[in-house]
């Protein structure tokens, strides 16, 4: 005896024979209900029954090459849990596209839709093979606090929180936290957890709150062992929600993810898409897309890194490449022209820090917002 | 060849003979330095080596008795990444006990004490085990908004967040969304996040911020339901930890967890222990401890769910045991006398959630903070 509970997503009326379509966690089930079949009781039951209706069936399973998945149900039993309002504030048999206004505003039934449960779907299993893989290689995921009384770097973006009388800021990143924790002698953590950016824009790069996964690793020998397990984790997770679900087609290099270099990008760009910008200066939205239009045509990746950013674009409390460098250990992983980590390798030599920290200190009080030293 | 990085947890010399313990991830580590059997250079450069500096260390692991973990280290290379001030702001030796404030104004020092580290492990673990066992059972790990723009019930103990110029807050419970989750055809959903709570009282029982696993099911017969399966989850987690720790002392029962039920309750305390709450009204700490050595004694367990309180003192979308009922389904689980979860059944259906909602709407307009039908 099969057992289906879900909400009535279609009902194909023949008289004599009935198919009530039921969604049941993303997926639809055909309920079959054939006068003489099945009990006339049922029949009459489901006689008013409206679309979304919350029902709980039990009956026999049998295939059927024409349902969905290939097999359908003859009900024994049905209880309505819940009658639905005949009159639905949108559409859900995916034949009518909605625009993205009613989408979010009816939020509780659109997402009744299969392709936007597989979203979420897809992302719970995201997040618990990322937290597989770092648990295997000794990470310990941590969980640090999100009020905090002092403001992190650029601190106009901030949402401010009343913290008893006093004011406080929400976290836009765990950073200092992992650091202590790495202090604090764990060699390898993570957090999972939200961060809020008080941004006044409205593009896709930009969300007011948002989830992150945080990796700190101690003990590295440069920025490269950084990239070197990022690039592991991502294959890793790739590999594991490919088993599972049929995911949109993204190139994968057989070798390494390609590494792009500064200064050897701006000479790129110049050469390849005639785009010029300033030496030591950072890459912009259309740098990026061309980047990833050359990697993907050159390496047959959507994957790559871009590393040693100018210093003087990046905090004080990433590491340069050798000592007066005018270059950075400081690294971005970019996913078909989107930036979707920054990493590379921090300061740990206490002089350099507070050499480092002192500049801009300095630097801030007199108003420039970049660190130059 | 064994690789050790960690801190300096002691230094012990005996002219020839030096010994280092190694902190690693919070595993102690000998190392031995003896004279004619590693190179002169390596007992050079530890001459100086100042407790709690950042080492790496390669050499060969040899079996050792008296060693702690049974091994040592013979060291072919010896790295100081960092050497530490000599003077430190908190013992690390174990020997002398801080008190909280130095505890805590030192933490990224003092956590490295294998006592705390221990504790975050613990945590780490725990949290994956109920996302293991949860994802076994079909829920979906969801991510839900923290900055909401309603106040939840007992609006008063919210923390404010000022939202691009509008009044917003953090919410006390990712509840709302949940439910919303589960109306969006989820079956089983659960979040592991933050929450808030302003309340303005320094216990134990209090926390301005805290993480919670938030787990809500579909489709449940009634509320015991929900018990069976918490007890479930808790085992599994309990049974996981052992294989890994040596966990303090838990008095599980063979059977079931033990379920005491309203009006029952009041009649145990008033037999057991002379305690008089009055009828219809919540248990208060001193209740709950008796009840937890109640149960203790007659059933030997350590946790028990306290069942069906009055309606009257829960919010209007909990579900009563039968029509016009004075109880509530609704559960809580304690754990050695303190209330670890709260649950039970929601009313899922319509014209009841208006009716009731109407009611605390009318009530709460005047000024009265409990919902009284």
């Amino acid at each position: 005896m099969e057992i289906i509970k879900g909400h009535i997503a279609d009902i194909r009326d023949f008289g004599k024979l009935k198919f009530l379509i039921v969604r049941q966690d993303g997926n639809l089930i055909q309920i079959v209900l054939k006068k003489e079949v099945v009990d006339d009781e049922l029949l009459e039951k489901v006689k008013d029954l409206t679309k979304e209706s919350v029902v709980e069936i039990s009956g026999e399973k049998v295939e059927s090459p024409k349902a969905p998945n290939g097999f359908e149900i003859i009900p024994k039993s049905i209880e309505i849990i819940s009658k639905s309002d005949p009159i639905l504030p949108i559409d859900l048999s995916g034949k009518i596209e909605s625009n993205l206004d009613t989408i979010l505003d009816t939020r509780p039934v659109s997402l009744r839709l299969p392709k936007y449960q597989k979203i979420f779907r897809v992302v719970s299993d995201t997040v618990y093979y990322l937290q597989e893989y770092l648990r295997k290689n000794n990470f310990t995921q941590i969980f640090t606090p999100c009020i905090l009384t002092l403001g992190a770097e650029g601190g106009s973006e901030v949402f401010n929180v009343f913290y008893y009388g006093k004011e406080a800021y929400l976290r836009q990143d765990p950073q200092l936290h992992r650091q202590l924790a790495i202090q604090g002698g764990f060699s390898r953590v993570f957090e999972i957890g939200p961060n809020w950016r008080a941004e006044e824009s409205h593009t896709t790069r930009h969300m007011s709150e948002y989830r992150g996964i945080a990796v700190e690793m101690g003990f590295i020998k440069n920025e490269y062992d950084v990239m070197e397990f990022e690039e592991k984790l991502i294959r890793y997770v790739i590999e594991k929600l490919s088993e599972k679900y049929e995911i949109p087609e993204i190139l994968l290099p057989s070798g390494k993810f390609p590494v792009l270099e500064f200064p050897e990008i701006y000479e790129i760009l110049e050469r390849e898409f005639g785009k010029v910008i300033e030496f030591g200066e950072d890459l912009d939205r259309e740098a990026e897309k061309m980047l990833a239009q050359y990697v993907r045509e050159k390496y047959k990746s959507d994957f790559f890194f871009v590393n040693r950013f100018a210093f003087q674009i990046k905090p004080f409390y990433v590491m340069r490449c050798d000592e007066d460098s005018f270059w950075a250990r400081s690294t971005d992983l970019l996913f078909k022209g989107l930036e979707i980590s920054s990493g590379g390798q921090r300061e740990h030599r206490y002089e350099k820090i507070i050499e480092k920290f002192g500049w801009t200190v300095y630097f801030r009080a007199y108003g420039c917002r970049q660190i130059i030293i």
